[in-house]
């Protein structure tokens, strides 16, 4: 084990998400793992709020961030149901930069975008904490460590044994529709500020205008909240290059009585 | 566009202050256009859980917070539910530090203290994270990669269009009264362990003692949350420097029923 | 007062634990107050969600987590209800690190595993924000101004009075028994999953299958969430090295609808 190798070059950010919260000092222990490894590590929290063991929304996030970080950034993501089972970890690089977790889907996101460039099965203990983990903590115990090493510049294929793409867990998206005049699609996440962020593609939409019809109700399109009254639903395409069902000043998972995977039509005005 | 050319400086510290909540990686994303711009930015989360779209509990908590923070520190304000409309968004400069972010009075609370003395509107898209920006999410797309920009040296000057501080969206705050014999005022904020914060100012209550009267019940005035029994009400000079209403180990917000704007009396004993 | 004369030195990480919640500022206002003292502190939280005013929650999650942070770190611990009243100040040094912060019982899990080296009472103004501290607030004008000065390298006999550590206060755990045939004890902490974590040591139970009693239901044992079905009770020795009650997907708190303190009992299988 050799771990102070790289220390002289600048480290590679890290970037955390989990589904651990932060109430109970787990995501913190982590970073102290890092520390102990990495003592001048850069650590960037994506989120820990993740809802428990969904991986999909671990996956629609990090697909929605990664191009946001400098190059070589490192995604520690753990969202494990099957900590402690067979399901495999896995060191992951990509042209902008390596994702380090459970092989579960939650990078299959991002690699239908930036394709697999070198994966790797974890399985040298030699950059785990220690060599026998914790059958229920591999975020502490395996994740952060060799996330740890990877900053510090450590090539990804001295992590273990090296995978082929195909052989990597791949998580396929709820499918959008194209219609005739329009798309069916579906509710793939919803935020914080309640606001909807359907599976249709920005890209298909930009330079037109349309309606959405969700729950019974027509909702017109615009390009900003506001564009609106306060209290009135807009359909925009939204910072994630989605189509996304706002109201502005609201709610609108309160106000249309919607939830994840909820299925709306949009019509194309001609 | 000349990112890079006050790396030499140490750099000034990034307080971050938003509504968006640790759910949804809004703020990871923030972090991570800030570190691509500024590799060593060191950033301070203030808070993101700005009740949605409160401007007010936004400005105050800035207000309450800009003296804590080194010299320089450059404070990014998102409660912004105007983005992507003609508002404007700014940079500001103060004795203590710096604003980044809507012209919608958040930073209004520190300017009456502590006057302005340079402000522009962020007019050149140079430094921008792209000159397109989303028209829902200012925070990536113009207030982060403009803060990183300023975090490295950069003269505000060069942000975009010079303004009058008078130009700039100012918010009061609801007045307290003097009464003969006392105060009467409002609850201006509510924290997490239920005390609340009033707009009554400490310096007008230093050395005397008290009574408040708060829905139809008399509180009694005193120094620290354990100088009166488990359970009481105690009206103090919180750390804030306003009159605050708590409960030893308890919760006042719940104990008396209030809400923020609700008012209450003060009584000075002679 | 001489507070970067040690800058030369790397400083020493600061981690910190409280319950102000992340909604108010208040840690925000801490960091800040650091990094006026220690512009190149590395921070680390740990966790600011302890349960309001449980002192018995922050000394758990402080015990389960000094041993994963760098040599030397600095735990500020800032759980206070008796804040302003006349409880000591206090900055301890043991094997791994320091802590400071109320001298309530906090620290005392660390102390019973790793003892005291040393522990002053932080009567020394010098080192302090301000010398006349806010009644309601000494996470901001003491803990971490002296955590800061700490950082930079300074020795902890320059913080105030030395103290014997059996002057210190000790909360006693809730303890386990060992019965003919198994143990009995309680919960001793309910994380965020909803995981049971008992006072039952890990090493008692290493090598050994057993059944669980809890809510009049029984609970078979295992290695990993993932080695019973979906929805099923099992009874590991989970990452804190105790005994854990967790379900598979699930959540156990809700499932046996059981809280803090409740007590269950463990016979081992021959």
């Amino acid at each position: 084990m050799a771990s102070n190798f790289h220390a002289s070059i600048v480290s590679r950010p890290l970037v955390l998400l989990t589904d651990f919260g932060l109430q109970d000092g787990y995501t913190g222990i982590m970073k102290g793992v890092i520390a102990q490894i990495a003592p001048q590590a850069r650590i960037i929290d994506l989120t820990h709020h993740i809802p428990p063991q969904n991986i999909l929304a671990g996956r629609f996030c990090l697909l929605n961030a990664y191009r946001y970080f400098p190059p070589a950034s490192i995604f520690i993501g753990v969202v494990d149901p099957g900590v402690g089972s067979h399901r495999r970890g896995i060191a992951v690089r990509f042209a902008e930069g390596f994702f380090v977790g459970p092989d579960n889907g939650l990078v299959s996101g991002i690699l239908r975008e930036s394709p697999c460039l070198e994966a790797v099965s974890l399985t040298n203990t030699d950059y785990w904490r220690v060599p026998q983990p914790s059958g229920t903590f591999h975020g502490r115990d395996i994740f952060a460590a060799v996330g740890a090493h990877l900053s510090l510049g450590l090539a990804p294929a001295q992590l273990g044994d090296p995978l082929d793409s195909s052989e990597l867990v791949d998580l396929p998206l709820s499918p959008f529709q194209i219609q005739p005049g329009g798309l069916e699609g579906s509710i793939q996440y919803i935020d914080h500020f309640g606001n909807l962020i359907t599976n249709m593609p920005g890209n298909l939409l930009r330079g037109k205008s349309w309606t959405v019809h969700l729950s019974g109700q027509m909702i017109i399109s615009g390009k900003t909240y506001s564009s609106v009254a306060l209290g009135t639903a807009i359909a925009l395409i939204g910072s994630h290059n989605y189509l996304e069902i706002a109201v502005n000043g609201g709610n609108a998972q309160e106000q249309f009585g919607v939830n994840w995977g909820d299925s709306l039509t949009l019509s194309f005005l001609s």
